[in-house]
């Protein structure tokens, strides 16, 4: 059995800090519980001293989850943050005071002005202090990478002397390499080891040259017992290291870390739509393992390979993370197997000698559109000549909308079609969006709550594409629509109703 | 000195594989000759035989920068798709043959279904080919890192003897580590070298498990002549490796790789813009180098690091890339001295005794609205009780807008004010957007063009904060805006607003 790597989730302690992204209480306890979930073994969230606000809620976080998960809390190496820390977090089971001074000789001279005796004696003094407060204590020596080894050991050498028990090496500015990363951390576990076995050996990176995960991983090779890391990679800067990286990292290659973590990766993905709906984060499609493009194929080589094998383009099957199965996005480039799988996905079943004629009309409107979803499907069947058996009566349709901004107050009004039936809808709402969705969830009157809303435009200019996602969650599942149109407007509207289809096919299959 | 690595792009032909980034034929032209003004070695810009269209880009393309940069266009190992890129590429002064072909089991068996032996004649018998046609051919053995280390040597000796000069390595899914990958091109390149010392050794890495970058580097190090990569890292699925993170971690450990490029960083942030937005593709704000936050600061205890020395915790300055100034954001963690910098940015002069109180609105309002832009902070000082002195009149206000969309056509009408003077316009317009843009920019009355816009909602629900940001030109420079409201057509009309003011600014003090 390779030994158990422990993964320390600080989404929301140094996550929180990328600008925009601070959550209110209730938020940061919906997304703790979701962390927790993830079975992830710590987890830190919060820097108690920095505001009442942070403190209420790092206390708020330790009371509810505070018997499942580790919780630790930051603070600089002085006593009023130690027991701002104490406070904040002596109701969880397993609390964990988390220190922080530096190391380099930047900081040293430069940011604290004290002498590097002076800076050991203080971190010494306060980790003495936490000690006598609860037996657990995180000493991060930041700037470690940019340190003289020499006095980076004498610090770790002190204050492990002085009770703390895990030792946390912080590439703060994102600047090593993981081959010097991986020296380093073997050379300092080396010593650690003979000194005290028990302590654990930390990392925490930055990603400011795209090295985080490398880094990372490099420590866990070389050593490491712990990792520190965020959801999406989510930071101040170019951020910290992605949790999800790391985990599958480690999962796919066991053998070579040597080591195995216990979390629950089936929880990745849900999980990184939270954290990044609540903080308003985009993830980039490409981002690797939770971007929306990371299982998606549009190329006709790559399509092609899949359906002869899949592991041929695929070496992570995507519900190991608990993402929807791969998706296969229709463009212009996108086959005829492709095409017909949606049509047929929608309901649709299309007679064999009418097909050659619909796919010519998928590609024309390919063409003009860039991405083809699912209510562009439904527009081009349902206006083609050629009759289609079978088609869903549920799904629902947009026939029109007309909108008004008038003294402020904006209101919109919405015609809708299922099978035969037409519903026309009005309300006024806080913005455009709001007043559209309004109408249309009235209209529709199932009991759907929006999750999360984006715009991303295509192109340039005023005459540019906007994309539109929307998710909603009913009877505890979640559904996402996209549509793209010149009109953002519109497009907004195609997007939710597009999620609400989703969700009436997913209720007609279980019927 | 160090040696030279090659920098090849493939932003446009792996980069425009993403679903929805399909670019026309003027969109291309213009992304390559910004690629080539970055000064990369060579570009590979198409996969000619896949449609006309690739075709006559790649050809337009050679035509155009042909004579700055190495043209490179990719094909399968068949006659008629070599012909078909000498046809495109060979009016370019160095034009480069790319064949790819699958070398590992699962691509031999499951793919192609030949054996090993056929596959390696298939392979010789395309370069041969290629060879008799032009100087320069590269040969991509597909899958390389999960080959078997003597079926590819046997491949690249092979290719080599039929005339190959370049041998390129990739790690098409995504699946090597750092080290392993460094140790196989240690051995490729051990033997390479010895075979045929003037053929280069190149790497294309892919970034399903986040380690495209450290891979990349890692073969560097490890005697890599030649690195593949795009812009962004844009690509399909998790993308391939990032040009910029590839370049600037190169220079800022050039010692260590012991090599350098000639590639001009201080295009890479321009470069990196124009093909998020040509492509439609959003760059997360954490992506490093080239993300919005990668040099933002917002934590209290980072600002005042900075403010202290900058290099406690900034190891690029972002002049290197091209980019603006580090930006420290707005929100409810600024302090009072960096809420300052931006009103004397404004042009206004708060007289001392007034600072506190107006410092104080300015965190309640951030507390509301996250992050605080120029429009917010004209708005609270010109409703504040307290008379500022030396605002720039010259800077514009929405007063209010008004907008129907009535039978499908969207029109608006905007009340703008510049000092005293207020303008009324309306405009009909494709989207709601593009007619309140209409609007606003006949109101201005200054010959600007929008090059961007987007969308994001910075939280969830209907009533979701919508962070708007907008980018012009005009005089050939660039100006961006952004905003944030719960109305997403008031963000979007403020976010215009707020880049043409910075167009005044910036107009001001030049005169």
């Amino acid at each position: 059995m390779s030994r158990k790597i422990y993964v320390f989730d600080t989404t929301l302690r140094d996550g929180e800090q990328v600008p925009g992204a601070k959550l209110n209480l209730a938020e940061k306890l919906e997304v703790a519980e979701q962390i927790a979930k993830m079975k992830v073994d710590m987890m830190e969230v919060g820097f108690p001293s920095s505001s009442q606000g942070d403190f209420e809620a790092v206390r708020a976080i330790s009371r509810k989850i505070g018997k499942e998960v580790w919780i630790a809390a930051l603070g600089r190496a002085v006593q009023s943050d130690i027991d701002c820390i104490y406070e904040s977090i002596r109701e969880a089971e397993n609390p964990l005071i988390h220190i922080v001074l530096g190391s380099s000789d930047v900081h040293v001279a430069k940011k604290f002005r004290k002498t590097p005796g002076q800076v050991i004696e203080m971190g010494v003094g306060a980790v003495k202090y936490a000690s006598s407060l609860l037996p657990q204590v995180q000493y991060s020596l930041e700037d470690a990478s940019r340190s003289e080894f020499e006095y980076l050991w004498q610090t770790i050498e002190a204050v492990v002397k002085a009770g703390a028990t895990i030792i946390n090496v912080p590439d703060t500015v994102g600047f090593a390499i993981p081959e010097e990363f991986g020296k380093l951390i073997y050379r300092i576990n080396d010593r650690l080891k003979n000194l005290a076995p028990q302590v654990l050996l930390s990392v925490h990176c930055h990603n400011d040259t795209g090295l985080a995960t490398a880094n990372t991983l490099a420590a866990v090779k070389n050593g490491a017992d712990k990792v520190e890391c965020t959801i999406n990679g989510i930071g101040e800067r170019a951020g910290n290291t992605s949790l999800e990286e790391v985990i599958m990292g480690i999962q796919l290659h066991e053998a070579y870390y040597g080591g195995h973590t216990t979390v629950d990766t089936r929880q990745i993905y849900e999980t990184s739509r939270m954290v990044s709906a609540t903080m308003g984060l985009d993830i980039q499609v490409n981002k690797a393992i939770t971007g929306e493009n990371a299982f998606a194929h549009s190329s006709g080589i790559h399509q092609d390979g899949l359906l002869k094998s899949k592991d041929v383009y695929e070496i992570m099957d995507p519900e190991t993370i608990g993402a929807p199965a791969m998706e296969i996005v229709l463009t212009a480039r996108s086959g005829r197997h492709a095409f017909m799988h949606v049509t047929k996905h929608l309901g649709f079943d299309i007679p064999e000698e009418a097909v050659a004629d619909i796919y010519q009309q998928f590609l024309i409107m390919a063409d003009a559109k860039k991405e083809i979803y699912d209510n562009d499907v439904l527009t081009l069947l349902k206006n083609s000549p050629i009759p289609s058996r079978g088609t869903h009566p549920e799904l629902w349709q947009l026939i029109d909308y007309e909108m008004t901004v008038v003294n402020s107050l904006p209101w919109a009004m919405v015609k809708l079609a299922q099978g035969n039936k037409e519903v026309v809808q009005s309300q006024h709402g806080s913005g455009v969006i709001d007043a559209l969705y309004g109408a249309i969830m009235e209209a529709i009157g199932a009991p759907i709550e929006l999750i999360d809303y984006r715009i991303n435009s295509l192109s340039r200019g005023k005459g540019s594409l906007g994309k539109v996602t929307a998710q909603i969650r009913c009877d505890n599942q979640l559904f996402s629509g996209k549509a793209i149109e010149q009109d953002v407007i519109r497009a907004s509207a195609l997007s939710l109703i597009n999620a609400v289809n989703k969700m009436v096919l997913e209720q007609a299959r279980n019927y």
